[in-house]
């Protein structure tokens, strides 16, 4: 790409032939405005009544919304930085490092990978990051950034090129203070639970850890996705094999599996586990044989390679196996849906996977969640159960989907999840919060988690609970719902942080 | 679930161990609250200008949809109630006997199905309702249950536990008098004609009374989609025996079966039927030859059971003698598509179909519809249609593609259907009105249409209508439509009124 | 359809037996309201500020995005006509001719073919256009036409019955002036850069013709799509003939046919090209062997018939030969994904394609997308890529699949492309700006283009860039964007008019 000079060049002789264009001289070339890097300060964005479009959604989140504990009931946080209570050196490091989120954000920027994961300097990187930052207008990026700036570091101007230095000093400063260590990030938002997401051959000891300090309540989450990648052969009898160690059971037939796993679980949830996460691109729910199971996994097991349908019967038997040890456990069951992984292969082999090369797909959804579903209720094996889809298209149907396997033992047993991943943003959360209520019933849902990697993300509740509370404001101003403060106020206490508590049941 | 008492001091244990956490004593456990049970007024809400949030959203309810009388050329009352001028006992039984959207709501909110589906008393029920009906919020039950209490009863009161039993006593005390005899509850909605929905078995004896009556004009709808059900080889045989007892035509072969299907329909015909309805997860396209459809058909008349591939074929050629037929009699056909039914084989046991575990399904539409209502159109056997989608996924593909099929022959034949079912909310309705603005010609559409099992539901299209006078109205404020009463006013009337009554032709 | 008073009696006697009724004179036939037919002016309709809700809005429009010039990188217009400087004789000519919007409208508006597609005069045909405007409310449609009839003849009227007459003169009166001679029409608008859709074997004379005169910058557009139409075996091997002769390359294998494409495509490449554009109904990602190729491409030279697999294997061979070539010359190329064609075999057969029978399809998107693009990505293959679907439910895989492939190499390197044919209106491009917004960058949006047959479409830059600038104007006003003209002034610059300069590279 040529000099400002140039490209200002290209566009009076681009104009030339053309009658009547008059040269506007504001235009310089894309990606070099100056007015994208002026030190600006927020003015007014981002305020106290920030995203709240009404007195009533100003109220219902000041007074009801903003001072409630959360309950971060899935997240990515390393359990390790947890229990060592680290403090981290640059913004860098705690902001941008594994946030593929921005990664995706950078690259889309024509920013070269050097500066995204490459051997860039901490700063080098964060001045990328910022200069990247403008084009994020619209994106959840924007309002995150901002948000995280403000709230955690009390930075108010808007982050650019020209206000990166700046900004990454003051950040820096900060988080050499001990209010910056993870433990106090954390109690700084009123956190109350964090359920980390965790591998059945996972020893917990970070957990163990946290305790034994008795200082916040980090609890382990069951994630056994690796269990069910039967597909990937040899990795997966490497799998096995660390599972075998860490349940000291031999694995040798199917049955064997679901052992080494109960005994894990069984630990797990001595560990005050209570919930268990599923990453799926939809449910499996083929038809499949106790004799058939046990073949094909002795297959796996001799080494051999098994075909499509062969690996959809495992995965439905181990799913569907999976899903009664839940309920055997009396824990809820959650089931993020529809994404399709690692869509770059070049950049797979190079950096690896939850780098930022994953997106939205579109799987047939309705048929085998509702046998999956029904398998579990036939059996009365059906747990508590949240299920989240990544493709908005489909949040009628899986709100919808649900509903059919309420069994009034309990309120809200059966729940739609919040928005997830490439919907976590003002849309896609709203979507959500209709697509539920208009389905299912919005006053016993479970509200927000973060599923976020970085401890500055909590601000992200603060988010929800504003959006939330502006769509029943605002709602209230239509006069499509009853101006009554109380009424509203409750909900939003439910949603927020009461069901929740209520419905996990975490010491 | 403890006591209060005991969750308070749970939220105080809870919170013990986190920095900075202000007890908020406002917070009562989740469903105990006292502020969703207080003897609440309307103050304001569902007044006279609910929905309408411009003076010409007002000027256009108020002066043109209101009066309207009501076209209901689809719904699922009981002719016996109509013609039998049923009284109920109790508001239970007009109310929420049947109502499934009532009974999935009570289902998430932690009802036992004793409340339900069970052996409780109409009290019980209702209380079970009312303390459910706080946990609507957001959802179309929310506005519907007012809007019927107000509109029908007079109640200006937020129905919830502690207003249960006033409410009740007032509803049952008006349920007595003349007036809430179920014709004079459809006169008093202005209700001018009523197609119920009926099995081509049906002797339709209901429908002869009504018409000796002379009160109001309830016609029957033809719905054949027991004929369809070919899969279900036991049941389906039994119902071509009756099918062929009511036709007095001996069903051996295929063709026996459509010249007893086109014998009740002529029968039909004769009773002032004009629409045939046909519900199906979608389109039936495939592929078929005379010779294998009669060979199929022997095969289950023989008591052997299909494969799939056959079910399809035998379904794909039905349809298209069904298709052929509407047209044949010059009505109108509906198909309403996509839902995925009897989710939950648990419940379908204990208490039957139609019970609320149906939701949305993801079938492949564009390729089967374009295939079918190609072969009509190359027959020249494509009647004036009207498709229903349930997945709002679809609208923009639905709305589309009737549109390839307009002849020019009569204004608006080809019409994408109302808002149906789960998408019969204002998100819904304002959704299905936009795509069809979007994709065909609002302004021909024949409006909406009840598809209710109660005789309470009329309200909904006064709830309609609201909606649509917004959509224009709130478009004329934006300055997206032109300030032009008449204009809007007259496009009103049509979809309200005026349009249906020419497209159908009842008489 | 009865005369305007049997209809009322009709009113009369069906609410006869009605209770209540009150007869509402105002009401009149549907489709014969004096009202619709009135002299009205726009009033306010249409004005400075349409579309613009916000003080923000009107100042990002006037200030920033009315002036840009046009770059239009993809539509449809005749080459020929922009080089013989056509003059219409009738606005019927330059408007309903080939316009199959309006004929969609038209049938759905009851309007006989006769006046559509056959042989009655301009005015007729323009008469019958003007009648059914009035139905068009809330689609597009209603907007261009008056946009256009406002920007391109200053006519300042409600287009319906009583209207036609004199529009139809006051525009065919201006028509035959100089100034509405085509290559004005384009400068009027500020048109830079016009890209049209040629296939391989154009010779591009036309191109070569505008290209002497210097008048304007025409250049062609790669469109291969017949040379991928391996499925119409007797059509096919006519075009590989034609192509063959355009490219003085014997085709015979399947190397010649890649041989005689890059020939062809060096031409296009030496006329300026810098695009190509592929139309399909998703991609094409079958695993497939040179060897299979070869076989299957012989087959078709040898006139046999091909299976579904073959045809399968072939297309997605070619698509990635055809992606490399793209890349190959630096060029961009853009992906038309999802339309469902031709439904209407009748009509079809009766007056040809692309005569408004074509809706939107459902074809799985996701992981073949994922497949072809990492194929180029992983043979270092992939160009600056576009992608556009037509299913809006789409929106959000598309803007999130493309992000998987941006190399840092250029900002923007992989772009969601804008709301296209169906959902090329208010609510399209609002929901394509925003999955852009919340999957990607929309400040490296490379923006509109017309995509159109028609020389009267630019007013749909204007309509693009109004609701662009209203969108974050209103976000704004809401306090969900910064208030910061400058900032937001150069994101509407960027998006109207730099990103797309910079981007293609064009002269």
């Amino acid at each position: 790409m040529g000099s400002i000079s140039s490209r200002r060049n290209a566009i009076l002789s681009m104009s030339a032939g053309i009658a009547g264009l008059t040269f506007i001289p504001r235009m310089a070339p894309a990606g070099n405005r100056t007015e994208f890097n002026k030190q600006g300060d927020l003015e007014g964005f981002i305020a106290e009544d920030f995203l709240l479009q009404s007195k009533m959604a100003e109220n219902l989140y000041h007074n009801y919304a903003e001072r409630l504990p959360i309950i971060d009931y899935h997240n990515h946080l390393p359990p390790q930085d947890i229990a060592e209570n680290r403090q981290f050196d640059t913004i860098t490091q705690i902001w941008l490092d594994g946030d593929h989120y921005k990664w995706r954000a950078m690259r889309a920027n024509g920013i070269d990978e050097k500066y995204i994961t490459g051997d860039a300097t901490d700063f080098e990187k964060f001045q990328k990051w910022a200069q990247t930052v403008p084009y994020t207008l619209m994106n959840p990026l924007y309002h995150w950034t901002h948000l995280e700036l403000k709230r955690y570091f009390g930075i108010n101007k808007l982050l650019n090129s020209k206000t990166a230095k700046e900004i990454y000093d003051e950040a820096n400063r900060l988080l050499q203070t001990e209010n910056y260590r993870v433990q106090n990030l954390l109690k700084s938002k009123n956190v109350e639970v964090v359920c980390t997401t965790d591998d059945p051959v996972d020893d917990l000891k970070y957990h163990r850890k946290l305790q034994e300090q008795n200082a916040l309540l980090v609890l382990p989450a069951w994630r056994p996705d690796k269990a069910m990648k039967v597909e990937s052969e040899g990795t997966y009898n490497d799998y096995l094999d660390k599972l075998s160690k860490a349940a000291k059971i031999a694995i040798d037939e199917y049955r064997d599996l679901i052992r080494a796993l109960k005994s894990r679980q069984a630990y797990f949830n001595s560990m005050g586990c209570k919930v268990s996460d599923h990453g799926m691109e939809t449910f499996y729910a083929e038809e499949f044989s106790e004799k058939e199971v046990n073949r094909i996994f002795r297959k796996i097991r001799s080494g051999r390679n098994l075909q499509t349908i062969e690996i959809n019967k495992l995965k439905s038997s181990l799913l569907l196996d999976l899903g009664a040890m839940n309920h055997d456990f009396g824990w809820t069951q959650q089931f993020h849906i529809g994404p399709i992984r690692n869509n770059n292969t070049r950049m797979l082999e190079l950096i690896g996977s939850d780098t930022g090369y994953d997106s939205i797909g579109d799987f047939e959804i309705a048929k085998p969640m509702a046998k999956f579903l029904n398998s579990l209720e036939k059996r009365k094996k059906l747990t508590k159960t949240i299920v989240y889809n990544v493709n908005p298209r489909d949040n009628e149907l899986m709100a919808s989907m649900v509903m059919n396997f309420n069994d009034g033992s309990i309120p809200g047993k059966m729940q739609y999840g919040s928005a997830w991943w490439f919907l976590d943003q003002k849309d896609g959360i709203e979507k959500q919060l209709k697509a539920l209520g208009n389905m299912g019933l919005l006053g016993r849902f479970v509200g927000m988690t973060t599923d976020s990697r970085s401890f500055l993300s909590y601000s992200r509740h603060e988010y929800f609970r504003r959006v939330l509370c502006n769509m029943l404001g605002v709602g209230v101003e239509k006069g499509e719902l009853p101006n009554d403060l109380e009424l509203l106020g409750g909900m939003v206490e439910d949603i927020c942080y009461t069901n929740a508590r209520d419905y996990f049941g975490f010491k």
